[in-house]
């Protein structure tokens, strides 16, 4: 039996790129149209140019306001220190919190395996990655000031983020916890799992 | 009183795209941070560098596979023709009708006033985009083929999908019906409004 590990994003301060990376990679596109951050290489630990990892990514959502937060993923998120435009602006200590929130929660609704959550207003932001059993919460490692409108430190966060969330995430993949662990800013969550009737 | 344009996407083959195009025009992003596809003299029928239309994208949904169509849009949508490692794939008429559901469901869901439907498996693909009102539906232009994995010819397809949404959209918002109509593939639906009690 070929197991399928599905993967659904919800993705504010790196824009829907990580589902997009991670669909790509899953299906083999290439040029243009292929990984910006990965490649096959990076992907498995042996090195196989026709390595297609089998995932299906279900979803990946960019949600940057605190209604997308209440109404697609059902969040009751802290109430955000700044609104621009409609985007919720927090602290690193709330991103890493809601960030979480968001991994676990677009996991549920979407009946993933690995839910994505990256939240960042000021500071190095946060990101979630969440499995059945445990969350793995971490920042970009890059501070930036989202009500600043600095875009070359918004971009560069942004960057770093989706590099170490694919890392962390690759990581899960190929049961690694020694390369999450590397990470000096790693917090790892255990989730309640019930076991069913 | 300012009046916040509430827009919501449920993509497939734009990959997020308009999402994220729509938010860096409405939140002023400059630089490889901003627009790849608008400008601001796009985005406003008198020129001015400063303008940030008072838009807010409430969330962008990437949405390859019938079970996300299924759990994050409630939309029963049609048996595909083949899915590939997960992802639906349509024929162009099939495409232009799932197009329209997700431009309902989105918009719906997230309580927004706009809503941006994109899917594109064998063919043009379909596009449609969502008022309370009515929904403009129309396709990319450019044939491509997902089973044919031609990557060239699917990030034609992709892009081409993109500009088009994004010009019709702007056509909505300026309120420019003529616009809209010189595409030679436009269909308009009136939605069945009700009258709130």
């Amino acid at each position: 039996m070929i197991f399928m590990i599905k993967v659904a994003t919800a993705e504010c301060f790196t824009h829907g790129l990580i589902a997009r990376e991670i669909h790509a990679l899953s299906q083999g596109y290439e040029g243009e149209f292929g990984c910006d951050f990965l490649n096959n290489n990076n992907a498995t630990p042996t090195s196989n140019d026709n390595y297609k990892p089998n995932i299906s990514v279900i979803c990946g959502i960019f949600v940057p306001t605190v209604s997308g937060l209440k109404n697609i993923l059902k969040i009751d998120a802290p109430t955000p220190s700044k609104i621009i435009r409609g985007v919720k602006v927090y602290d690193e200590n709330y991103d890493k919190q809601v960030a979480a929130l968001m991994a676990k929660a677009v996991k549920d609704i979407s009946e993933a395996d690995i839910g994505i959550g990256t939240t960042a207003g000021i500071g190095r932001g946060g990101i979630a990655i969440s499995t059945e059993e445990l969350t793995v919460v971490t920042t970009s490692g890059f501070y930036a000031d989202l009500t600043s409108f600095c875009s070359p430190q918004l971009l560069k966060r942004q960057k770093k983020g989706v590099k170490k969330a694919l890392n962390i995430f690759l990581a899960i993949l190929n049961d690694d916890m020694g390369k999450i662990m590397d990470h000096d800013d790693v917090l790892l969550q255990m989730n309640d799992v019930r076991i069913k009737d």
